[in-house]
């Protein structure tokens, strides 16, 4: 999929590398990639590189982009940026090092509503924002069961890493603040364990371990006195797949996805943004050339993606100890 | 409208009392009440009532209530049960010692859709219900500003006593799980103090004061190791008032209001139980009538009002006190 | 209808007049209406009523109005005005030479949507008004077939002055602006002189004639460089009965009915206004009392009503005489 | 899409002509159209080409066609048919002269909905069509900002020329009345004066003026007595793009686009024309192709088009010169 | 309910008659009827009388309403006529006898869609009639469990009589063909014998037995070669209760309820067509009157109810039997 | 289509079979099959081949079916399995013989939401099935107006074999039960044989005849004492193309096309079985590789597949003899 957006960007693909050949056949057969690695070491060790995607297994982003950026490549890291706030926040030290970007591939940044809703946020304002609510569940969408998706040591964490990494950074960004200090959390496996609930994304291992948490509740209470509510699964006994996000401001109030605002102009007044879809993976493409292009700077902010890290990383130790965690003690 | 409905079913209203010589006037008129007090001691001296309802701000539940139990009267006070548990306790234990009943108002559990989830519950099942999500908002209905409803002394707290008790009784109810362990919530208020987000109900006392929360968002820890989240206002920039409770077990998924379920039956399967709607006022009214006259044993259960209470006493608390409160604390 | 509503508002009905006895029974048995004349001279003449309702054909508003203001009562003279500018001119100088008020009954300056809507220009604004469209087209609504709705000497005109009246005034009162200076119109009568179209409203008169037109289009060219399209029909074959208007301003546009908004805050954005719906009939009386009672200035100005009227006098006058009208000509 | 749509239809693409080179290469690339031309001259004069597809600037239609009409070919040139009825006269007595068939692209008419209402109106009919009514506003969509659509000298006009003409055609055509007799007009350009309100249609030419109208409102009163409204805009603060065509007659009405018709059949009756969407391009292209090879009679007759251009070029004169203009002056 | 209705039209209800004391008791409270009867024999004798509703249990509607013919007095009967053909032929046969009417209470005839569509029959018309298809399919709607409802000797039928008589009736009365020739029929009876599936029509008696079938499929073959389908129940797990009729012509198409139409006119074409709700109950009871006091023939004409009977009759008897039945066997 | 969807599931396609040298052009083209016979029994005789699909007119497939068994090939037989009972039972016989897998085309039983409905059937049950409705009808949907489809001798029937076989299949596999004892039919054409009513599948043949049906409906009584319902139509005045099967059983209902189920658990429940949509032609290819290759058993049994075709065998003959017809006559 990267491959396919990057082309359609304009940017030129010279090498790819998967530790899986079958992956790397069909990506020479589909895409016309010639040089193609089992090591990845070999590929940003080419000259004629200038910018890398990191597409591993969370516990492989931290080393993988740190040896990239050495090598003098930008760099588009998916999310989560890894697997502690501590190995973002080397990331980014060896970024600003280098002289290299260092962007997070965290997509719903790049929809169009979303887009509306920020610019919405900086042209007109909604007061102070205290109180955010995100939630998104799925009721049947456990990732690669038996795969990396599904072990602690090589993923984090379950939906909280893998999907509510997004609802909490589109969240904090649409409010602009990233700086959590108090977290309480509850997580639970109820599905996986089982082997129910079960979804289609990735490639599942038989015979594989399930020892990460399928569902997650979490509150974040801001240094500045807001509280953020967030909740994740991988599968529950729900309607069906369902993302919400309500940001609640003194003067206004946000609902993602679909651009929605709530306020008073004389009257209460409901608002739809006007937004033209394009897709997002897309956008995220064209924008990571530009970074690694045009020097136009990563979306995603050092201090933003550390704290996103932060508060995600303390939200599990909270759950694990049973207690409130201050993001403190991960930084 | 209590009145009306102990008309509608039967019931032979006596006597009537209130501060408000007006509000007596128009109960004359309207419902052919001849008996009519000002001081409710007068009312339930009556040896020719057997039953009393309590409508009057929630500090005076507690006295009233005892009262009246004291004058050998059954007693159907309208919630939230008290201003703190110890209370409740107290009105329990007057009711056992006097042998006579106590029914908090808690209207939902009359609801035809709340009743046919619960039946679902009983007779089907969904496993061990191990996270809950209940969502009570309003855009804009803050009660009767200035009044007793926005007086912390008087009502001791805001949207969290006045509905929130309401949302926590049903999700408690629906899984059967009145014990929290340990509470960790935030509270705010944006609205009232600048006169905005009134809204219809309740008398507003020009000038009176706003010294409760309009928003309020917790996080309860159950004994058993389930969580319920629990959010509520009185005023917020939302699309319109929201109520929605979500219950997760093992086995099922419940959705209130509406009486959803969603399980997996071979195939996953999304249920819609079937109900006849019935206004519930006039239901639980039915009830408190078979309460006093036929011996029925009240649908709230005293544990279940201790519990309940005491989560939203320690809910304010922790919100109060920045921390995570223990509901032992308050018990 | 109009005595109902006075009631609802806390006027007391101390007389009324109908040239039909059968009316009067009826207003007498359900109102307890005492006292009842069947010549209006008689009703003003009695000290005791310091306001009236006048409700009769068009072509008596004006000298009912004058007679009445003559006998120091405030008035509410239903819509059109009268038949002429001029006779709207004289009806005002009359109620200025009494020191007393006279509304005309626009019922839809009540509606909670165009107050809701009319707030939104004094308050935000959409800038320079430019263009308006009115459309008010009923597929099957003629009144009272043969009565003195569908005779010219006594309506005055068929749909435009009965509820084009309505749309018209909206739409000029929501941009404060009812200064047109030429009209260029068509009217057209294919459904009355064939006995079609018959809708459900006023008495017909079997036998009685049908001389106005059923059908109105008609371009207004305001005094500012604005345009108003305006057209009507109490028949026509159409989905149904519709209304809408359609301002559009150079920062703004709106929507009525249903109080919409759409402009631009960094996007596109449309808005929907919230109101609380309420009998407009109702709102008018309550109006109508304070205006009678306590001084309130009446919602409809002078000038509003003598340019309303003149602007649809000239409209007829265009489409019979198949010209442009210059709105000078009838003033 | 000409290009592609006739290869659609089975025609075989000669040769293709454009001033500017890059267009040229896309051709070539795409359809493999080997002979290319920068001067029309060049194509028209081979002799292997029967039909050429005018699809230029408004102000080149009149010339080109007579050209191509002289070097013996049939033409099917785009909407509108030139800028002046005058200019239209010409091209088709040049067609007369030289016995070949000029079509114009009036797309509309090869709509599935519009044709099964024309059937409809020929079929069952609709009595006299008194009225009629054609709105087809834009909110933002001024297409090529700054280039020939913008100017005035090239274009002719703004909206009225560019879909105008399209919606009364298809009024007209429905009604088949084509003799309008006099025009009453406004025209405003609120949007594009300020670079506001573009769409994504043509290419933009920064720097490059708009001096055309981006709405106007039309009258017409027709030679029959009937009259047609028409309104159009490029941009306006309004809900969306909508189109809607209403048409008015004794014995039924019809609604397009969506071709639903309203009549009385003993009771009043809704009517759903059923149709078979198909790509107008396509059949339009398929009409041509007939046309040219066949000899089919084009659809837009010489005296349509001439009445067509008439009226709208009266419309214009009718705005500049803040007068009722007969369609007569202009022909 | 009759006896509101009737008043509701205009008629003097003088007399009431029901074997249960406590009904009288509500009659006389609530409708001011002073002659109250236990025996419907001392209602009919009083000479003060001219017209009579039978509203009893299915077998006695033969006997009284041939006594109360014999009084002289007309006579609505409520559906079914009878329990057999014969029975409603010697009940026709006493009316001409004694020159009274006999109404059948077939209300749905007098709803406003049926009408529209039975106009449209008679005014446009569909063609041959050849094939129609009637379901009217209740989910849990066993009326009055126990009592003569659902007893074979007194009902005669269960669904089939109930409402399929509605459903066969309003079928037979669009295409104006009441002569079946051949009938193949099942029953069952699954949920009745258990006390499921029940409603809350009618007074249940506790104790009481089900012998009747609550679900019925039956085709009927006609004299002139049409088809009509026939289902009805009372009970069955379906998604709630329904009612469609199709009829089939060779030039339209009807479907009911809601008065559409299927046809085509050059095009294939949907009609709507279009009425005035109004309460059935309330229409038949105006036309009753009319029936009674003004000479109108009754809408049921006796062929009718001889011929829809004895299709029900011999379906009941398909069905027992296990075989085809030709009507002409119960006549 | 089915080439297109052999390929997509993987199989070899090695040759194709067309008396239509066109079709067999088209074939090589766009699907590079090279092996091109215009007799079906040079393509049998190829030893490297191992299965083949019979796509011909109904009246071919018995002999094509046992030829190709006879040269040990699979067969995939389009619907219906032949034109009488018997054939198919040769077909199974002949099957049996060679050791070879006999599929038919029944292309409903791969859709996801019938295999939801079977397994739900078949895992929690609904009890006895007592009655069942299924009906298939098109608006105007003739095939091959003139063809084979509309020739009685070459298609055997008309809508009933063509699209019945699917309704009463889909019927019959829900509720497993093939074996119909009894049936009871009407059969009409009333399109056809004017040229109304044709539909866009298939090649017209001009001047062809129709004799086959164009509507039917047929009763079915089962051994076990259930009932079916078919009714089917290419041709009807109805609203548009419908597709509905409803099943009854004593403990729950089920509705197809969309996969619903009704019952009772504890309270009246509505369940809405999920599923995920798939190609049913390409599942269809999917399980007859599967057949061929690992000799999994195809879901269309022998006695299922004689049951179906007897069924509609009997009604064909019960509606050309105006009779009851036993299914034990034609088997």
């Amino acid at each position: 999929m990267h491959i396919k957006n990057l082309k359609a960007v304009g940017a030129e693909v010279v090498a790819a590398c998967d530790i899986d050949e079958a992956e790397l056949k069909y990506v020479k057969a589909n895409f016309g990639v010639d040089n193609l690695y089992r090591d990845y070491r070999d590929l940003i060790a080419r000259s004629d590189i200038n910018a890398v995607v990191v597409a591993t297994p969370n516990y492989l982003h931290h080393r993988m982009t740190i040896d990239a950026l050495r090598e003098g490549k930008h760099v588009l890291c998916e999310k989560p940026p890894a697997l502690t706030a501590r190995e973002v926040k080397e990331m980014y030290d060896e970024a600003r090092r280098r002289g290299r970007a260092l962007l997070i591939g965290l997509t719903l940044r790049f929809r169009a509503d979303s887009r509306a809703l920020r610019k919405y946020v900086e042209e007109v304002g909604i007061g102070e924002a205290y109180y955010a609510h995100a939630s998104l569940l799925r009721r049947s969408g456990i990732p690669g069961y038996g795969s990396w998706f599904t072990r602690k040591a090589e993923a984090g964490s379950g939906p909280l890493y893998d999907i509510g990494v997004h609802a909490l950074d589109i969240t904090m960004w649409l409010i602009n603040n990233f700086r959590a200090r108090e977290v309480y959390a509850s997580t639970y496996a109820k599905f996986g364990p089982r082997g129910k609930g079960l979804g289609t994304w990735g490639k599942p291992v038989p015979g594989g371990p399930f020892d990460v948490e399928d569902l997650a509740s979490v509150m974040f209470k801001m240094e500045d006195g807001a509280t953020i509510f967030l909740e994740v699964s991988w599968a529950a006994h729900i309607a069906g797949d369902s993302f919400r996000v309500l940001v609640l401001g003194e003067r206004g109030g946000l609902e993602f996805p679909g651009a929605k605002v709530y306020s008073e102009e004389g009257v209460l007044v409901d608002k739809q943004l006007r937004y033209q879809e394009e897709d997002p993976y897309v956008v995220e493409m064209r924008h990571f050339v530009e970074v690694a292009e045009k020097g136009v700077e990563p979306i995603t902010k050092p201090d933003e993606m550390v704290g996103l890290q932060a508060a995600l990383e303390a939200a599990l130790k909270s759950a694990a100890e049973g207690r409130v965690v201050r993001v403190s003690e991960v930084l």
